[in-house]
């Protein structure tokens, strides 16, 4: 029995072992699909709960992934699929990271240790992984919309007379947390759910997202959760009114007064009931057998189904329940110990050093001084590391839910008030706020300073996540400037001109995670300009010409060094082989390549000149996001208006991208300097 | 006295009129600026009511412009700027299309005759033409957002500490229309009013947006609406609860619960009570004296306001009362006859045909095969010209409001149960589903097609309309075809094929207004092949080749006769001058040009051979949108790439386009065949 199976034992947990330590679970392991599970009692189901946590926690202390938010919902999967009948039933998860139980119960159990790893299983719901994922997930707030759609197609099925199939009537379920509902597109769909009688909504409210929830829907929520006796008072009001005909005559005309307004409150108790649904709960979303009631209720509701149901994130591994937002999403950890992530509240423990907490030093640095500069987040404060600035600067920081697109307008709102805002975002989600950032700031030319976090490839969250087409749908909008630092400095650098120098949008964006030290200080070594635009290094004579920008910029380098290794050695005319490392020259003329590193990458037309005047007639364009609409075709465009007579090659990313660790999705695009140098070898 | 004069005679509009048949108005002619309305009382602000309106009705039957939406919101202009004093207080006007009167009273009267014009008084708000446009709008529902963003601006203002100006309190209030409550940013607004103590709501509800309203927050809204004796009702139970310890104990805690119950009932009556909000309405938006008095109520208030104001869309002038829809927004129209634009309802006239109406047939003659195609707009079915879909199909018919985003994962719902989709929506607008697109229709390749009506300069409009992203904004998105028809043929065509031939998602994009039927004739009677992809007229040693697509396409064909004409007389190499229209050789090797007019512009790989092939080492790309992104970009680029020693030249659009006609608008961009020819001369 290995350490970690000790761990779990020491949890309390009851389980099996056998020989080899392999975990033996009771219940779930006679469990694979969701027939299985209809088999089992209630006194089962609550078992099976058991195991479903226990697996949780020992496959995500392996594997790492989205831990507390699973863990509050196995109950409530459990009862769902013990219920409904997916997939015939269509059950659609919002944003699905909560979709793990569902998974280990639709098939997919055996499956987890590969969780959000290259070629594994996703973390979010994939209508590709299984035919029980009814719609793919990763973005809040989407899986209303979707049901609708799913719901009134099955509703034009049943009403088409040709239809050769009557029987085809199925639920759609759209599950959603309390979080998603700070994002507009609930509230789109919620207005036309009206004639979708086979929808039920169910609210997963665990007071929270990721962060604790924000703004008036959430305390409009705390205040229908902690109306404990709602539904007995509402019974008991029920029947007294039942009763008044006996009163007598004293107070008729009184009481019908009485009568109508207690209607309109007992009819329209909730902004739900007046959105048209037939409101349920709060149901405790830990109680398998009051689940199973309030779900058997809602197939029998002639109209779409609202149900509320409290449960509560980390549910039975205590560090979660008491840590939800560290817990939100973890590493690998060790079950005793719990997590010790970047993200953790280490609890005096120094944090490792990222572009965001770099990000969050800086605007508090700069919020003392400038007493005008506001930051807005869409739910994110621990992710951007605005907490800090939360902390020090509470009012001036600005959590606005999980709305993108309002936290752009409201931002521009700031501004011409008088502030300075910086909005910081990852840029996946970014993507939700591109009319704002058009038609609100951008046409209006207003001073936003956006912080791009999360800008390139992100890795285990996969294809919903990658930050990579922020640069295509900014690049084509006028008035905004675009900074893409490499390093500390250069973003430090850039975000004091951004917020103090200019007075028009600005973008700066940078990738998850750390700086490469090693190679900044290299790469600032071969530097001779001090510009906060780029960084040059010029030779003559050069044949090649390297252009890139960002994280990718340390691949672009080792690109650099190959091509003076290799053409230094191939080519005739040089007369010293050089050693990996720059700095050797090839021949009397200096290396071989030249190399140019953006910052500012929009407008880039200012690096034109530049590239004009490099003799390197073969151009290398080394970009970290989608190629169309990006610097490099931009470039490469302007290349092929002039006589300059350079040829291009660009490597860039030219699909979605799946999940993997990101030094293996960067081989997946083809970013690994030597097949780079192949290609360049066989093209040029 | 004109004719015109005379028909608001007739109307009944009490007028004067000077010598030159000038239109004087009694108390207008006595404001231009908020200043001069303070002076008045109530009797004098509702003749200059009146004025305003006739001033409107004069005016727009002049220019065109918004109608319904001015006529309707008169009085309320009034006493806001009766009560407030803008620009210190600051008034946002959601979409800004009902901002006419605002204008009118703030310092803009007397360049009403250049509404909408190239270079005159923009239909919406703008931050640059006037300080009492505090926030610049078009797009719906973003009033709210802005507004938050000010007001808590000027908290902050009120909180620190270090402010010099202790005075500088003001109220920001935010005009929203209902309609523009179906679009999510609303909410996320809403849940973040919270603090906003002097922010004040104002719902102006017309029971309209464009089309009358959808879903069931408009249900609710009309309930609210309905209660007549809400105030008065509430009133007489405070009065009753107030006297309930004199009845006596014999009912006490029966009582205790009622009062509790009515407490809740009243205190919490509507939505935006729980969202915060003292709720004050519905008040008659056509009664100066309670709009004044609910205006003044507001200024006391410690909570956020949202005050819901009642009004009649086109009031005053009876043919816009009753045909609201069509009077939304209206070209030049005689007063006494009325509108008889293409978008009027004409009675059994013959509607002008045009790419929209086109589409309407289209889809109709389409869905009358197929039973599974659903049509899905934003709030735009007679924009679209899906009314004709909604009456002959109305199951499969879905207005989901003015929520774009919504609209796309709805879309991709119904594909998932097995629909065809066509989501119709204006280019403008389809930025706001961005995120949806990518996220939801395209990384999960669903069978939607998006039919992107009024994509390239849409005229009058300006800068907030014109559809000159879409395909810079989607070009990088993967798994999307694009076309981009230049006629209705081609149009029709591209729809078989986007709708029964292929399963993933499909873009088909085209313009406001109609096709060139002689251009078209010409290019279709040059074409040699039959091809949904393209249109090439190839030569042997063609010196140029003109690349386009869409509508731009006609002044491309343009340059083309221009350049074999010019080229031809130029030249020593033509032996023949030819005419000005294709066909005639300039010399044996036949004509100088090769033109390609694409309909498939995404992907547009695929048209890469065939450029290499064209003998033209110079090639012209013209494209009506935004360069960066852009088809012609990528063309460019790829070029760059090659060896095929071709030099590039793109006339694209480099900037945001203000308002004016269309053909003034390709002026301003260079769309102009012999000034690009020029340039062509010039620089190859």
């Amino acid at each position: 029995m290995g350490i970690r199976s000790q761990s779990l034992m020491k949890k309390g947990v009851v389980m099996n072992y056998n020989r080899d330590g392999d975990i033996k679970f009771k219940i779930l392991d006679t469990v694979n699909y969701p027939e299985d599970i209809k088999k089992l009692n209630i006194s089962e189901l609550a078992g099976l709960s058991q195991d479903i946590r226990d697996f949780l926690i020992w496959n995500i202390s392996q594997t790492g992934g989205h831990l507390g938010s699973n863990l509050g919902i196995v109950e409530l999967t459990v009862a769902m699929h013990y219920i409904f009948d997916s997939p015939k039933d269509k059950i659609i998860w919002d944003v699905g990271h909560q979709s793990y139980v569902h998974k280990i119960i639709t098939g997919r159990k055996d499956k987890f240790s590969g969780l959000r790893k290259k070629g594994g299983l996703s973390g979010f719901t994939k209508t590709s992984e299984s035919e029980h994922d009814s719609f793919g997930a990763g973005h809040s707030s989407t899986a209303l919309s979707a049901a609708i759609g799913i719901a009134q197609a099955n509703i034009l099925d049943k009403n088409n007379k040709n239809s050769a199939d009557k029987t085809n009537n199925f639920y759609t379920i759209a599950v959603v947390g309390d979080g998603s509902f700070t994002g507009g597109l609930v509230y789109e769909a919620l207005n036309n759910s009206k004639n979708c009688k086979n929808l039920i909504v169910i609210l997963n409210d665990n007071e929270m997202s990721i962060s604790k929830n924000v703004g008036t829907m959430s305390d409009y929520l705390a205040n229908i959760r902690t109306t404990k006796k709602y539904f007995s008072f509402r019974n008991r009001v029920k029947n007294i009114l039942s009763a008044i005909p006996l009163i007598g005559k004293l107070f008729v005309g009184f009481f019908q007064l009485i009568t109508r307004m207690l209607r309109r409150s007992l009819y329209n108790a909730t902004f739900f009931e007046q959105m048209g649904f037939d409101f349920l709960g709060p149901v405790d979303g830990h109680n398998i057998k009051n689940l199973l009631a309030v779900l058997n209720e809602a197939k029998t509701r002639k109209n779409p189904v609202f149900i509320h149901v409290k449960t509560q994130k980390g549910r039975g591994y205590k560090k979660a329940e008491s840590s939800s937002v560290e817990y939100h999403s973890v590493g690998r950890f060790d079950i005793d110990e719990g997590i010790e992530s970047e993200s953790a509240n280490l609890n005096g423990k120094e944090k490792i050093y990222s572009f965001a907490l770099n990000f969050g030093n800086k605007i508090c640095e700069a919020a003392e001084e400038n007493k005008k500069i506001c930051a807005i987040t869409a739910a994110m404060a621990e992710g951007t590391e605005l907490a800090l600035f939360r902390e020090k600067f509470p009012e001036r920081f600005f959590d606005v839910g999980i709305a993108e697109g309002h936290a752009a307008v409201f931002s521009a709102g700031l501004a011409v008030g008088g502030y300075i805002p910086v909005y910081a975002v990852y840029s996946t989600f970014f993507q939700r706020a591109y009319d704002q950032i058009l038609h609100d700031v951008a046409l209006q030319n207003i001073h936003v300073v956006f912080c791009v976090d999360r800008a390139g490839l992100v890795g285990e969250d996969g294809a919903t996540h990658h930050g990579m087409f922020d640069v295509a749908f900014l690049n084509h909008i006028p008035n905004i400037t675009i900074f893409s630092p490499f390093s500390y400095q250069e973003f430090n650098e850039s975000f004091d001109y951004a917020v103090n120098k200019i007075n028009l949008p600005v973008v700066i964006r940078y990738p998850k995670g750390k700086e490469n030290e090693e190679f900044n200080n290299k790469l600032l070594e071969l530097n001779s300009e001090n510009n906060l635009d780029y960084i040059y290094i010029k030779n003559n004579n050069a044949k090649y010409l390297i252009i890139t920008y960002g994280r990718i910029s340390k691949i672009a380098f080792e690109v650099y060094e190959k091509l003076n290794q290799i053409v230094g050695r191939d080519d005739p005319g040089a007369q010293q082989t050089p050693t990996a490392c720059g700095r050797h020259p090839l021949s009397k003329g200096g290396e071989i390549t030249d190399f140019i590193k953006l910052n500012k990458i929009k407008p880039v037309e200012y690096i034109f000149p530049e590239i004009l005047k490099s003799d390197a007639e073969n151009i290398i364009l080394i970009e970290e996001g989608i190629e169309h609409g990006g610097v490099s075709e931009i470039i490469a465009a302007y290349l092929s208006k002039t006589n300059a007579n350079k040829t291009v090659k660009i490597f860039a990313i030219n699909n979605f991208v799946e999940q993997g660790e990101v030094g293996e999705l960067f081989d997946m695009c083809g970013f690994d300097a030597e097949k780079i140098c192949d290609k360049i070898m066989e093209d040029f």
